[in-house]
């Protein structure tokens, strides 16, 4: 199938790619072959959470300031989010319901992913309590009826949010939009917020829209929360980051190593197996730590970059387009030709992300043996673009530097730590060149960029 | 009693003052007076949070690295601490046991301390399930006894520690001694390691000795946590931290207002009595917000400095020793008296700390309504200093500069943000002098510096 790629015509695919899960130490590598049910051992997990993250701040090259795609492709899917919340089992057995985002990173797309659910959940509740309240008044009229109180309780429960990512990424920003949107949204006396006060419980913890927000350091590849304890999971745009670059791909005596390249669109078949083979075995070990934390009926909520073509080595379409892989490899060899970069630099640099099948989703859900599939499906028409084609045909100079600080954003401590902050600027600068043209040349296009985007939603049995 | 006041024998005593609650807004005071239950105003609440914390990062001035006092000040009361869990009621309702540090800071003190608390009730429960198991070998020995199964379950349950400050407190840092404690306690193979990796659930959100971690942003003065979630909590040196600062002692036309003083000791009467006023407030919205969180039985633990005096005027003892009021006054004085600063600078400057005596610890928690008291007493003999007598009499000007950077830690930022970092880099510089002098004084003294604190073992209802 590689022949068939069209790998320049790779350029803007960057909408997602928002979490990094990445090891550089091919003699440890940190997530083994594992007994089914054991969690990455300790030491190794704490390494590779020492090493990365998006770019903190608040500055011109973090990821709060660049992830505007992310929140585009959130947007196309919220409706399917709600629609889910609206159909699983409403918690009553405790006065708590506890949510996680897993791969928050540091800037405000997690907090607005974090009051929808609360805002959704909140409706259900006080549907339930008007209900409830209907089905008082039809009991005085026809005292024969069941009485209320055997009916399921529709007491409104307090909210307790969990922000997760990896122990280097950002909290205090994170904590900053907390925060912010906290103070904003009381101030601006919205409904959410009124609400919130008439509960006479909200104290400085308490969000805009009422719920208690805390933040946990440590890999989605391993435990977060105690047993049977949350509610809802989410995470959005973070499982197509690998735990690790699979060893084999940087061992130069196997057939996997995957010299000449970065990434495996359009590379080897055997490194693109590797990838597969990582990539389902990181599916299984979140779903298995997932299913020791939720409580039964619990809703699991995925959105992560997805491919349609069975082959590992076809990542996009042949009309897709992606800013990392190909383009990356092409500055690769741009500066190893000019000799400012040698070529083992190149080769042992691997970018650790893997799009999966609907196919290869299934497969892990079924192995991981909890969880209900109440929807699977890829997505085809995800906007990839942080921009309208308009914005696009007016300025494409401007989109293309714009697409350049968003790789950086995410892709840059990955960079920088690999082969130096000053050889990584120039890096990024000829990836902004490369962007530019391929802005130019996606503006001529007939219809704008699009994403495969896998979309899962579990039930915990 | 004012004229009782030794204010010239002050000198060291800063062993605690590790949380600051402070508003600025004399206008606009976030914690007016309330209705019983009803917790701070959201607005104000927020625009405190903005406003201060201890000194974050890993430098010479963070709080991080000028917090051996406080260690040594817990240290002393680590027994109580450790009888007070051995004798509460053993969590078994749920499988989660969750532990609450409030105003945890930066530093490792906190994570020192949560290992204690959640290695003591691990042993209990290990002796629990000891004592389950002999209790089954004597069942098969004598069949007509009570089956096992009758017994209080006495599985271990998992830890869920929270680790909460004010949101501008440095979370990163925070979250980098949790994280270097949980490597360093796993690689060093520690029996705590082993006994969580035995358990084969230990994510890398687990620390070394197998608990789960999250840091929550609030101030303790409003909820933090969902309602009746919360076993232990646990506060050390930060409830001395008013709210904030009283109305009527920075208005210029109230018989409180503070001019030609920055604290109360050996001060106003009028201004004393609003901070103890405040300080009442404070600690019954505290208790108050805390009962709604924790579960019946649950242990709240306590330390915060404290006075034995009835006249709040006399926050410490004839022959006790502090660094903050008397000698910042002093230091103030210098520089209006130089000209470099103007007295307004001073009358407007009010350090937002009170030491309750034991009679106004106990109003509060009667006020409270929701805790039993298991222990409250005034300790008079608590080690104030962060060095030996040898080490005073040995290098008394090292120890004095030393002080000096423990007070930065504690005040810089309070102090930085009312006189602008060049005159409060003066002030400080000022303050060292003293403290230098103070600690040659201190040096010839026949015993060590101490400092009054108030230990309180409480059970909520």
């Amino acid at each position: 199938m590689t022949a068939g790629v069209q790998r320049d015509a790779a350029g803007l695919d960057v909408m997602s790619n928002a979490k990094l899960h990445y090891s550089s130490n091919a003699a440890e590598p940190y997530n083994k072959e594992q007994a089914p049910g054991k969690m990455a051992d300790v030491n190794e997990v704490t390494e590779l959470n020492a090493l990365l993250a998006m770019k903190g701040g608040e500055g011109d090259a973090s990821y709060a300031k660049n992830s505007q795609t992310q929140a585009q492709g959130f947007r196309f899917v919220q409706p399917v989010l709600q629609a889910a919340i609206h159909r699983m089992d409403l918690p009553t057995r405790t006065g708590v319901v506890r949510i996680a985002d897993l791969g928050c990173s540091s800037g405000p797309n997690s907090v607005n992913h974090m009051n929808i659910i609360v805002n959704t959940l909140r409706k259900r509740y006080a549907s339930a309590a008007a209900a409830a309240a209907a089905a008082v008044a039809a009991q005085s009229a026809h005292p024969q009826q069941l009485p209320a109180s055997g009916r399921k309780s529709a007491a409104v429960p307090e909210f307790d949010v969990y922000f997760a990512d990896l122990p280097s990424n950002d909290f205090n920003s994170l904590l900053r939009h907390i925060n912010r949107d906290y103070s904003r949204s009381s101030r601006d006396g919205t409904a959410a917020a009124a609400a919130a006060n008439a509960t006479g419980r909200v104290g400085s913890r308490v969000a805009g829209n009422g719920y208690f927000a805390s933040c946990v350091a440590g890999s989605f590849y391993g435990r977060l929360f105690p047993r049977a304890s949350v509610n809802v999971v989410f995470s959005s745009f973070s499982l197509h980051w690998l735990s690790k670059i699979p060893e084999a791909v940087q061992r130069q005596d196997s057939p996997a190593y995957n010299d000449g390249f970065v990434w495996i669109h359009g590379g080897k078949p055997a490194a693109a197996k590797a990838y597969a083979e990582q990539s389902r075995r990181d599916l299984v070990t979140f779903l298995r730590a997932r299913a020791e934390e939720m409580v039964s009926g619990g809703l699991m909520f995925l959105l992560l970059k997805g491919r349609k073509d069975s082959d590992p080595t076809v990542q996009y379409d042949p009309d897709g387009v992606t800013m990392f892989g190909t383009q990356m490899e092409g500055v690769f060899n741009e500066l190893i030709s000019e000799g400012l970069l040698d070529a083992s630099v190149r080769d042992s640099f691997n970018i650790p992300m893997y799009y999966p099948t609907v196919d290869e989703m299934r497969e892990a859900i079924d192995e991981s043996g909890s969880f209900l599939v109440d929807r699977l499906e890829l997505l085809n028409d995800v906007p990839a673009n942080p921009f309208t084609k308009q914005e696009l045909e007016a300025n494409p100079t401007d989109c293309g530097r714009k697409l350049a600080k968003i790789c950086r954003s995410l892709l840059g401590v990955l960079v920088d730590t690999h082969m130096g902050v000053n050889v990584a600027d120039q890096f990024f600068h000829r990836l902004e060149l490369r962007a530019i043209t391929r802005s130019r040349a996606e503006s001529l296009r007939p219809r704008a960029a699009y994403s495969n985007v896998n979309l899962a939603v579990l039930i915990k049995k």
